[in-house]
């Protein structure tokens, strides 16, 4: 079969390449474009097609799939909110994602981020680069004197308790579904005030819903344990970010360590190198030494890249052969 | 029982503190002056000391602690190199260290300083400066795809060794001494030159001799994994540090976590802003995105602390009452 691998990036290429000397029957060609109205006809004459776009396609994109004879598209991605699905459908094309490609990457983030507050790296960097050599300051907090709430539990989030639990720290936990496999690590409590209450780290593991928008207020914040970190390697939306910066300058929570913020969009993954953010908030969050932003990175890993490659290389061969896969969404 | 309490830190002074309410029995004074032949008529009238000093007190202050009737002088410290132990016997003082006060401590620094930099943070911290956001660059790896090498496995390896295998490395390790405990989680070989051999991190936790000096040379990095990362936490003298810079400059390591220096008496705790430290090699070290220094603090955290003060104040009781304890060491 051939199949069309577009938008590759350059970490990608280890991986396709690993795929490819392990599928010799297929044939794969690598493309730095993404698909787009315009250059639509690239996909002449390939049977399959794996993307991973960030623009919307427009409806009409589906149509012009479907004259070439394309009947699936392989997403290397989780999110689809990107893909019209019944567009897709209404012309015979199958979306496919690959909605787990490495949950350790982001516990392991989370866990490393929470570590860089805890340990007092923002102090430690700055000293060294003035050349003061003083350990004032610098101390430590041991994990294993913590508690650590560990909001969503679904695979991240199990993940993400059971790194801290070994390093020694008790576990909390709050989700709405609750799992058997949190709670070989961590103890539920009943709601998300009780589980934050007294918590040293609290690390966000949620999706986000209309209903849990800026639950994260100046109220839940408060309710940390004095000298408290949160850590954000989730969704933006879960929190109000000036009250955040609030409760920071108050001193209450001694840190933060936010690998989303709500209105990110437009700046991460993009230059601004020389220009003006705009964003006051987001400019504070920067300048604090106290608040470490990551650019939406806790997923970017090797393993992460590799599932998502193999996973989209493999979909798109499955629902080209047998017309569906487990991961179709639409 | 008055004790004097030298040398005390403002990061001492909550275990001070809790110790006290909790030793109504005795009277504790504290001095942020260090023991010297000049002021130490301040002992007098004191039935015990503790001390941290740094620097070596010549053997007349034991002749003159015996004159106050002092009989015991209690380092919050492990070291005990910078006191005179014998002119101390001879004077019938007693010197107590605390030899573990937080394996854990240094373990955990020791993870913390390896995915600081298998996750890419040099890289995102110079682009957050700048306000680049893309992510290209930042891919990290995940411990859980590595082999990791723990050369010494007393309480600190071990501690290490549990740590990372928690998230999923596969461990090997190497001791003169082996022990069950690290047997627990990692697989024992024969040699130093094998532990290496192909690890992707190699952490040290070996104690410096005279035999071990510049182990860590070119020839020995070499035999690690290309992309590797060192991470010390135990003694400078370990590495070769120039020939360490070649191997990072050649790009067969990808990083070191360097928490001591062979040459860091000079430098670490000291504050060198604005001087010229006239020592190139550490120059480099501080540049190098692929290195974190850090200032000999891998120990520092509250839990050492703490046990410091309680094992100084709790050592200084019991010699003082029984003629010795535990870690009396001359």
């Amino acid at each position: 079969m051939r199949i069309l691998f577009t938008g590759v990036r350059d970490d990608e290429m280890p991986a396709v390449n690993e795929w490819i000397a392990n599928h010799p029957e297929h044939e794969v060609v690598t493309t730095t474009k993404n698909l787009t109205l315009e250059n639509i006809e690239m996909v002449e004459g390939f049977d399959a097609l794996t993307v991973q776009q960030v623009l919307v396609p427009e409806a009409e994109v589906y149509t012009r799939l479907k004259e070439y004879g394309i009947t699936q598209l392989s997403s290397r991605t989780a999110g689809v909110d990107m893909y019209d699905l019944v567009a897709a459908r209404e012309n015979g094309i199958a979306i496919s994602n690959v909605p787990v490609y490495s949950p350790n990457a982001i516990a392991e983030f989370a866990l490393t981020s929470a570590l860089y507050l805890t340990r007092r790296f923002p102090v430690i960097l700055e000293r060294n680069a003035k050349r003061d050599f003083r350990f004032a300051g610098m101390i430590g907090r041991e994990i294993a004197t913590m508690k650590v709430a560990i909001l969503g539990t679904g695979a991240i989030g199990t993940i993400t308790a059971r790194h801290f639990k070994a390093l020694g720290a008790q576990i909390v936990g709050f989700d709405l579904y609750p799992r058997d496999e949190f709670r070989e690590v961590g103890t539920y409590v009943d709601s998300i005030e009780e589980a934050v209450t007294g918590a040293d780290i609290v690390s966000l593991h949620m999706p986000a819903t209309a209903e849990n928008h800026h639950l994260f207020g100046k109220e839940m914040l408060q309710r940390f344990a004095p000298g408290a970190v949160l850590v954000n390697a989730a969704r933006g939306a879960l929190v109000d970010t000036e009250a955040l910066l609030e409760v920071l300058e108050e001193g209450h929570l001694s840190g933060a360590a936010l690998d989303t913020y709500e209105n990110e969009q437009k700046y991460f993954r993009y230059d601004w190198s020389d220009k003006d953010l705009g964003d006051p908030v987001l400019e504070q969050l920067l300048d604090r030494d106290d608040v470490l932003v990551t650019p939406h990175v806790a997923f970017y890993t090797e393993t992460a890249v590799q599932n998502l490659v193999y996973g989209g290389l493999d979909n798109a061969v499955e629902v080209k052969t047998t017309g569906t896969c487990p991961s179709v969404v639409n």
